[in-house]
């Protein structure tokens, strides 16, 4: 029966995962191993270590790999812990891209590719990547116009193709890759997914984007497979699996972000309601001013509904459901009202919040690229809006 | 931990719901005993018969009493259903203000009182108005300048003074009377409700009001209290505890027409989405642009937050919190979302949106003034501002 | 050069129509001769009367035919105080369908009908109506699909077909119907207007329309034709113009309702901002709180810009532009923004914006169709985008 | 008479300032003499020189100090075509905040100040700053607070205090100072206006900040003024006047900072739409979908409201009206449409958009915090709100 009480083990967890968040992450944000492509490799490995003095690391990962074995409304709530700073994901390990990585390794590879790829990863000694976006006309919105192909060649396959949009790729150690293997023209497109190390030739990072957000470390690259071999132990899972694979790691996957970015939108709130309690205007506090407060009532309104979204997703996923159209829905509100919530932070810290001299301007730049990562708010409307016209009868609840 | 199934029990008796709405409550929305001020008492009878033949009277209220004991959870369901035709709520006797008036009996009145009012409302026998709000300058948003009081005359009060916006008064068959018991010039001001049968003489309903809303029986009315005399049994549970009485009525009250609202916004959207199913344009089915199908879509996005932010304060009303932030929170997020929803449906059908072909247009009319009734959203902003500006500290979660 | 001042003349009759509202207008917003579907004939007929006697009958028509002749800035500013009142545009016959109708015979007819139609209507004797628009699957949004067909009969034609969401057909005295007038399956659709008595044999009035708004004489009415016989002389203008003529007539009819509409908006705000000067609560003014400071400055802000869009898309009509891009955007803006005010001035009068106790929930329930009458926002939309689409290069400034 | 009509020279210089942005200030938009703080003085001294050559120098200076004498509708029209770069305005030497700078001097300095500095800055030699605002509980909103002092010191005065926000001092030759010169608990607080040269002995850049915008050359920073010494030369214009002259420079300012963000505005429109008509999904142009188009439709709607609201605030200027709520309106509604505008070309580009391959992520970042400069929106709209209170009777037109 409906019941949104939390476990005791889960409270515990969570009230773990905030302290250290308050006490050594958040310390570190502005420490000077970062810019604009992200946090370096050092700093990172500085977080996770601390993380994994706590017990912290990994959570999402099963006990067996190394990790603590939260299910999908576990993660909700220690995500939106972990995303209170920009960098709380990366200590705890379960940024994207790693963090979808992981979920699809331990759902689809073989126990040697699970030993080899997803134990080091869930122990904080190895970063992944997942390439599957191409520049135009290949894969988008529209997975099926794949030009990245894998070709038999010898007892494997051969890489070709040009990939943008890829998170992470500098300093990772392996890369998931999305290529066609299905002919030049078949009539039906098919996909497989391989796992390929970083430092197999022909991998190419052509080109780190400069973009808004700057809380991936290893930023968005442009990346080249030039001729790149795989043998049969790096199909992941199955062959021709590509595209299933594709939906098995996407519903969760955009899910954790709004859970990470949940936290994010709060951090802006408590920054912003403190700096309105404490400023002045004309004698009195900003915060007793309406055009402040109605702002804060709307962040902390939002902040509640965002939660329940995600939650009730994530109960659905724990039940098995496919929640491919809950988690379209999810992400949909949930990115626009953390865009909401960070942007009236910025506007009730005035000057302050365009300025760097609080991690809101940061967070606010994180979180703008939601509404295109992932899936456009169009695209998934457009999604949904199919999916109600093809629907009979009134609306199921 | 976190669930949002419901029980077996519930889901019947939601089913069954469901099924009385559509079979035998739908197919009298066009009945002519109607008006601009509401279906007659005759109409409301009828529907109330139908449901008590189904075991579907009064869900809400105790089983020693004559109702199904239902929690707020389960009246989160059960009301949602109810609420999908205008007429469901009277037919179930879960409408304003009876159903906040049974909450209230049931919580406060003697045995006596309940056994002489409750009973005979939960059996549909006698409906219930709640005289609170006066004209200005007297009792509104500000409580406390109640005007109407109750002066002691022999060993009862007389009560003096006039009511405005008042719900159902005319067949009704007893008035909850809010009054002012301390004295002019008292510091503190103290107030008592009374229970007054609607045939004391000096009871006058002076005038009818025409509103947008056409959904309650008796409309809203004016009502003038003229010497009105009362004896000490019909003191509402204690004396003097009149404010502290409007409390416990109001979370949960505001939030029942949150679950009513609710189920008509769905039946907005079933039918808008249904015609434009169906209506083509340019050779396709409306529902094919995205234009109308990104508002399909908000739609049922609205009705999922909606319904998740109505269940969370059901669950803390059942808990025993006091619940009255998230009750507040919830009035304004769904007051304005069914508004929209509703707002959308009528755009989708374009011109037979504002007709009165469809109940979509009425529905309309009903959901407005909701963004007003039991607190304008801006009172709940300002309020909920208020209490953010006092709060120390993070937003709790 | 940019200009944004009135001539003298423009200035003196803006006045004379402002105190003709304020003095003889407004005084009969409640008189009985009203309905559902709008003032009486009668009504109309006396407040004609009043406004022949200050001279302000038919401002928009020619002086030749009774008019002042006013230019599409002239007639903004008066339109929209006319439309300060729902009963104003009538009472100065610029109310639609007849205004778009009085423009269109202007601008087409032969001098002989508008000696037998324009000249009687200019001086308020007879009302008139347009037959375009047909029910499913006839010509709505796509004009093409035009079911109303005129085909030869002797020396004239004979006219079948249904209409549906015609305004104002009861009590009229002429129809302009809009006819197919090419065979079955030709390959273009060819259409013409006809002007048909009222009185002619086989007009019927099926049906009137209950919707929400009540500002047009007569309604809105479904109407068959049934074998209506018609001459060469009731050909409007020229055979087989009919789509051409629409388009003549269609971009200054949405921007008069623009005007109008704009008036309307404009007393609901001044009525809002009258009340919360004077009501009270906690101690102040309520138009000191900031949550009602800002819904007035934002009313007043959607006021000045609409009142910009609309002169700015006259003064394009009044350099003989096409104007049809101008007149879209600014029937969406304006529509949108005007509903907006109404609502907002709504919410300001709390209770009382909701009940019949101002004349502005009227205005609110005749302004709502307005985002769906003459082309449903998403509809204008999608052709603006359209045209951006074809543009190659930048936006035109 | 309404006219909206262009002079042909107005015209004629509004080609050429297109030209030139278009020929010579875009291609200079990747130049590496630009950072997080803004272009290096050497790229503006080239690009002014450059303007300079074209006659395009100070177009808003009087012709006696070197410009081209506009008034405010040329400035509209001509800050617009220079705001279509990051880069143009500088170019023009209309940039905030030497174009309100020059407008002060023009309006208020003496004939021997205007020589000094209006004349070579006019002539692109000498930069300008204003320092005004202050860090709290300084002058912010609330420009009593005034904290910096002048206090008579032999023949002249000395300046302490330490201001914030202050754009554009790192490499300006002069500043004009806003200081208090009321004594110490006086009842009525009165400010001065000086000129100092930057290189005064005392004057101390001590902070640049970090913001989101990089438009401005020489950034944001904090100043000190450390016992500066002025001269009585260097009072500018009179003594006691500075909260006069702030207002003199107000209204003004911010509605050239719309002009130039509304050229801004289109050029991220016009990169969107360009894209759109270029990039295909699942067969089609982005373009011809819903949910492109209709955000295309709603660009240029917005666009074109914000001219006619900048123009029509520039013609009252015009007419020497005092424009404070005319202007203010402006402020608000544009700073949010151009938001709004730029937001949905950021989302219409995808990935694209919050990268740095378009000039839009920048345009973006360099908008937002004009919802914050020159009064945040909530002080406009509480002020604005205010006059409405205060103000008896119906709404002006």
């Amino acid at each position: 029966m409906i019941d949104f009480s939390l476990s005791d083990d889960l409270l515990e967890l969570r009230d773990r995962v905030r302290a250290f968040v308050r006490d050594e992450v958040i310390p570190l944000e502005r420490d000077p191993r970062q810019d604009a492509h992200g946090p370096s490799p050092e700093l990172v490995s500085e977080l996770q270590s601390r993380a994994a003095a706590r017990g912290l690391l990994s959570p999402h990962v099963a006990p067996e790999y190394g990790g603590l074995g939260l299910d999908h409304r576990g993660r909700a709530v220690v995500f939106e812990e972990a995303g209170y700073s920009p960098l709380g994901s990366l200590a705890l390990n379960v940024s994207a891209p790693d963090e979808g990585n992981a979920h699809l390794l331990e759902h689809v590879a073989t126990e040697a590719q699970k030993e080899r790829w997803l134990r080091p990863h869930a122990a904080g000694e190895l970063r992944t990547c997942f390439a599957m976006t191409e520049p135009p006309p290949g894969a988008g919105s529209d997975p099926t116009l794949l030009r990245t192909t894998a070709v038999p060649d010898g007892d494997g396959w051969r890489i070709d193709g040009v990939k943008k949009w890829i998170t992470g790729p500098v300093g990772a150690g392996v890369c998931i890759v999305m290529a066609r293997t299905s002919p030049e023209g078949a009539e039906r497109v098919e996909a497989t997914m391989f796992l390929v190390p970083m430092d197999a030739p022909g991998i190419h990072v052509e080109e780190q984007l400069s973009t808004l957000d700057s809380q991936f470390v290893g930023g968005h690259a442009r990346m080249r497979f030039d001729g790149v071999r795989v043998g049969a132990d790096q199909v992941l899972g199955a062959f021709g699996e590509g595209f299933r694979y594709a939906q098995v790691r996407l519903a969760p996957a955009r899910l954790t972000h709004c859970m990470r970015h949940l936290g994010g939108a709060r951090r802006c709130h408590d920054i912003a309601a403190a700096y309105v309690r404490e400023r002045t205007a004309f004698g009195r506090p900003l915060a007793k001013y309406e055009g402040v407060g109605f702002q804060l009532a709307d962040n902390e309104m939002e902040l509640r509904t965002c939660r329940l979204l995600v939650w009730h997703t994530a109960w659905l996923l724990d039940q098995g459901a496919e929640a491919g159209e809950a988690s379209s829905q999810a992400k949909v509100v949930v990115s626009e009202a953390v865009w909401r919530i960070a942007d009236r932070s910025v506007q009730l810290l005035g000057g302050l919040g365009v300025s760097d001299e609080t991690v809101v301007a940061r967070i606010f730049k994180d979180i703008r690229p939601f509404r295109i990562y992932d899936g456009p708010s169009e695209v998934h409307r457009w999604s949904l809006g199919r999916r109600i016209a093809r629907r009979g009868g009134p609306v199921e609840t």
